[in-house]
């Protein structure tokens, strides 16, 4: 595409760097832009700035963080007894959204796949381990995507915790909410079949 | 949604004013960005902030440009005798990227529209007035949306031109290509069977 504007043409290459847009939507957000007033446009680019060379990571827990210990992390109202291990910040930021869970996080930065050449060392797995040698931890549970990648990850994790009575639990796999018994494919079936628990265990949240 | 860091936050913020972009895709997009180096996301920012604040407007023909005039208009290898009315600046890169038209342009800026409480003094239409005095121009292409606003437009300007001794012409109406006869709509039937043209016409670009 064409534009009449070397400065359009870069605002446009920009935007279209981003996962899922095109030139097209690239090109209606730039005009939008153009239509705004000159403060509110340097206000987003600031914002946008400031977000990545200005954030942090939690040292203990590795989710992003305006200071240097998240507060998750500094809640003392949490459950300290527990450490939810994910695999990246957008599945802690899903998680807190349900209101469900009260206790800290682990984020791993990714999930052991030999296929993509990650192995435990690339993940934020020892500074876990780490985690439980204070002795206050009682449950890990683990809420990884339920691929072959993510049961490895957690069978890796389970073996270097077996000497450390914590209990490895994991969210439940089974059937959507909403969803049919009838289309759910083979292994999901079986696990939800394997996995039943007495019905109330599902209405207490 | 709650947001582990006021930076994230705001940063979500911002992209959600974006049309068509809710607060999961402003999310997607910042935690994208945060993945990136953070060179790449000042240049991004940078060339945001740069488009609005250094973006001008042609003097001449209202389009977007670098320059106080801009690259279409000082072309003299281009028709001056035509100049295309379009609505916005989409309108001139869309006509632009077909490659079909060599002539001039005029941006109105918007379209009469009473419901919206647009008349024409809000338009560019004083400038394209101007524009006729030098006596170089022969047509005047109009390449407005075929709505009941773009008709009323295009009969305002007709009437303002009509002892200029310029032709003004529509881009034609009708069936898109690859669109089916029995789908169509009354309005654009008939317009489309009473706007008949020999076969050559359509075929010439």
């Amino acid at each position: 595409m064409q534009f009449p504007s070397k400065l359009i043409a870069d605002a446009v290459a920009s935007f279209t760097k981003l996962p899922g847009i095109g030139e097209k939507t690239a090109l209606r957000l730039v005009l939008h832009l153009l239509k705004q007033p000159t403060e509110s446009v340097s206000n987003f680019s600031t914002a946008i700035e400031r977000m990545r060379s200005e954030i942090k990571f939690c040292s203990q827990c590795h989710n992003v963080s305006d200071e240097s210990i998240c507060n998750i992390c500094t809640d003392t109202r949490r459950d300290q007894t527990k450490i939810c291990v994910v695999e990246n910040i957008r599945d802690v930021i899903a998680l807190e959204n349900t209101g469900v869970y009260n206790g800290l996080y682990h984020v791993l930065g990714g999930i052991i796949s030999p296929v993509d050449g990650i192995g435990p060392d690339q993940l934020n797995i020892a500074t876990l381990i780490n985690r439980l040698e204070n002795k206050e931890c009682k449950e890990i549970i683990m809420a990884l995507n339920p691929t072959m990648e993510g049961d490895t990850t957690i069978f890796y994790i389970t073996k270097l915790t077996k000497d450390k009575n914590i209990i490895i639990t994991s969210i439940s796999r089974g059937i959507a909410f909403g969803g049919e018994l009838e289309y759910t494919d083979d292994l999901t079936l079986a696990r939800s079949f394997s996995g039943r628990l007495p019905f109330e265990n599902y209405l207490s949240n």
